[in-house]
């Protein structure tokens, strides 16, 4: 097909889910290149115009490719023997001992090379994307050193270019004291602040700067100060904030102009406010809250009568939240946070595209072709998913995996998933 | 190859788990025919024995078949609607009012076709088969009059002849008061007794016969005589039992010699005892307990100290667990009711066989290429999962749809996953 300029592609009688909220007709959906020409109602496509086009499909529900706005997917070693030895009933103190937690994750993240990395990351990306992802965010966080977290970090961008996938990196520095750094906290964030994120920006490799403000990672004057090293080099922040106590980091980090507040199970009022007036998006992660056995629910109904946008993500990581399957995320933010279907729909789409900055116009520049994502309207970037499924919401409520149809990234199909020709055809011939 | 004897088939250096437990060394694996001929640790595999086998495959995690020992896989209709009604806010007395609920399943199975029931039931299957299901229960119990109930069971016995799954079928016609006999639930006992199960004899459509014990469904005296009329037809029993309040259902049915006491979050002591002594299996159900948002923790720790074996089931059914992912049972029993990984796998191997009778004597000519299930073991019937995990405690510690390598039903391989090439062989050679 080289030379010769590609037609448009047509899918015809969708179910549309927009990225905010399902439409009441039947669409009609045209991509030209990898931009969403328009979209309109099956009545009134201009068939002298369809002739011209690719036929891709006709029924189905489709929504914008899924944005995984939080994980941290590259990561060395496996924390399964921990999990079986803490229902085998070895306390935690024990398995801290024996080098459990978060710091077996970091040390075999060090010990790990380059490709391997890449090698046991990428089965990981792939059951994301078979689940309709398009666009993931990843951390580092595992390496704790210069060196390691810019590992992390290429690897991360290596998946984005070697995958049918965008890749959105997020420096996480301060995601946990390393060994090397005990009783010494304040010198390991100088680290962070001084070399860390200089060097990242340096090689290009980070698109947002990230903390963990907890009382067992970093206070909130640390992360501020974390905030003010990222701004200096210009780069957009995030937190991971009132997960398990409500130390204020997530107001701090609005105050800062976050991009999002992340986890914020004990968020409170004031910090709601705080994230409302700073256009902050308000992360929910359903999946460390089922993993972690949590009760603390976020502060849904608060977040929503202060029109709080809500992202919804897997979390993706080796200990709190092993999970690699973003429509059971659907699910668990619908069953355990009692978000709607729709509103769920919209935390993987237009709200998690939203959280990672693709509707910031001082970062246009920084995603020059994902600008307005999460979105099927006119003239967004064409990463859309064609689903198995009667209704948008029943993406939520029933947990199957396997109901993908097509997966488009950037304009082109690049998956077609078995099941296509008997059940899509069936109901729509 | 018709006409030639098959070759036998091999497997090296497997992390077996075999039905029970996690077995210290690599082992191999040979299969004969549809059964497994010898299972011996790598360094007593005979070359010259082995030299005459079939090369199936090298390392990897291998398991029994899943045994999905509870499911309610065949009706007709979707309530994702009413899922996302209820988000939005609509009362539970509104969505009843407007036929939704479990009638609304009633509706839409008796009027559904039996084509119309396969075509739907079909890709729930597949998906249960692509997370390694080589067994499945199906229960009727949405048809609730003689004709539609058999149906059902028509549809559940036509699955397991297309497709390479073993399907066990149980008669539920006590599952809900149909409308028609509104206030007079002992009139519709007499029809399931009388009239259901006879004629679900007769047609050789009912495995077993199942109950659900609850206020609001049918008494403990209801139930115990429909578990007369199973036993003066010569069909084993079960029950929905002790899963919203504790009715003595449980003990009633092991009084009958019960395969399984299903749900039983409020199960006692006297229960468990009753279980113990009938040789009864606890069948768990997270995904209810999930779906429902239920508290009541079944008592593991009681089951486990009388040694009641635990079986762990989707329960994949429209309204309280619209589930088809097996594997994901594996984490919700150990996540949410603190079962070992080891637990959790015999639950979906060797104890979901026995909660289906495939270890009762009585009932060998029921299941005459089944007897044995769910172990690997010299003779028993060779349905295997090869998985792409590093232990089989990996299968309930992380949620990652996809990891099936190779299915193998009755001896032959009737799927071979995506992954096998990268995954599993750059791990192993
Ligand atoms: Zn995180
Ligand atoms: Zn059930």
């Amino acid at each position: 097909m080289t030379g010769t300029p590609q037609k448009r592609k047509l899918w015809r009688d969708v179910i549309l889910f927009d990225g905010l909220d399902t439409l009441p007709e039947a669409m009609a959906v045209v991509v030209e290149g990898d931009r969403i020409d328009h979209v309109v109602p099956m009545a009134q496509l201009d068939e002298a115009n369809a002739a011209g086009c690719e036929e891709m499909g006709r029924g189905g529900v489709m929504t914008p490719g899924l944005v995984d706005c939080h994980t941290h997917l590259v990561f060395g070693g496996s924390r399964a023997d921990e999990f079986e030895k803490r229902l085998e009933g070895v306390s935690y103190e024990e398995i801290a001992q024996a080098g459990g937690g978060i710091l077996s994750t970091v040390n075999a993240t060090r010990a790990a090379t380059e490709a391997e990395l890449f090698a046991s990351a990428r089965p990981r990306l792939e059951a994301l994307m078979r689940d309709g992802v398009t666009t993931v965010e990843i951390k580092s966080g595992y390496g704790l050193t210069v060196a390691d977290e810019l590992k992390m970090l290429r690897v991360a961008r290596r998946l984005g270019q070697e995958l049918p996938v965008r890749v959105v990196t997020t420096l996480l520095g301060a995601h946990a004291l390393p060994p090397e750094f005990k009783d010494d906290s304040d010198a390991y964030i100088d680290l962070v602040c001084n070399e860390m994120i200089p060097a990242a920006v340096e090689q290009g490799l980070a698109d947002a700067v990230d903390v963990f403000c907890e009382k067992i990672a970093f206070s909130v004057p640390q992360c501020k100060r974390v905030f003010e090293a990222a701004k200096a080099q210009g780069l957009p922040i995030k937190a991971h904030a009132e997960q398990l106590s409500n130390l204020g980091g997530s107001a701090a980090a609005a105050r800062f102009g976050a991009l999002s507040a992340d986890h914020i199970e004990f968020l409170d009022e004031a910090g709601v406010e705080a994230l409302r007036e700073a256009g902050s998006v308000a992360v929910l992660l359903p999946g460390a809250f089922h993993t972690l056995r949590e009760t603390q629910q976020p502060p849904i109904e608060a977040l929503r009568a202060a029109a709080v946008p809500m992202a919804v993500a897997t979390d993706a990581n080796p200990g709190s939240s092993p999970i690699f399957n973003p429509t059971l995320m659907l699910n668990f933010a619908c069953t355990l946070f009692r978000l709607t279907p729709r509103d769920a729909l919209a935390g993987m789409t237009a709200h998690g595209a939203r959280a990672l900055g693709f509707y910031e116009e001082r970062l246009r520049d920084m995603h020059p072709h994902g600008h307005g994502l999460g979105r099927i309207v006119a003239g967004a970037p064409a990463d859309l998913c064609l689903w198995h499924v009667d209704t948008p919401a029943a993406l939520a409520y029933a947990i199957q995996p396997g109901r993908l149809r097509q997966r488009v990234f950037a304009g082109s199909v690049t998956a077609q998933h078995r099941g296509e020709q008997h059940e899509g055809e069936r109901r729509h011939d």
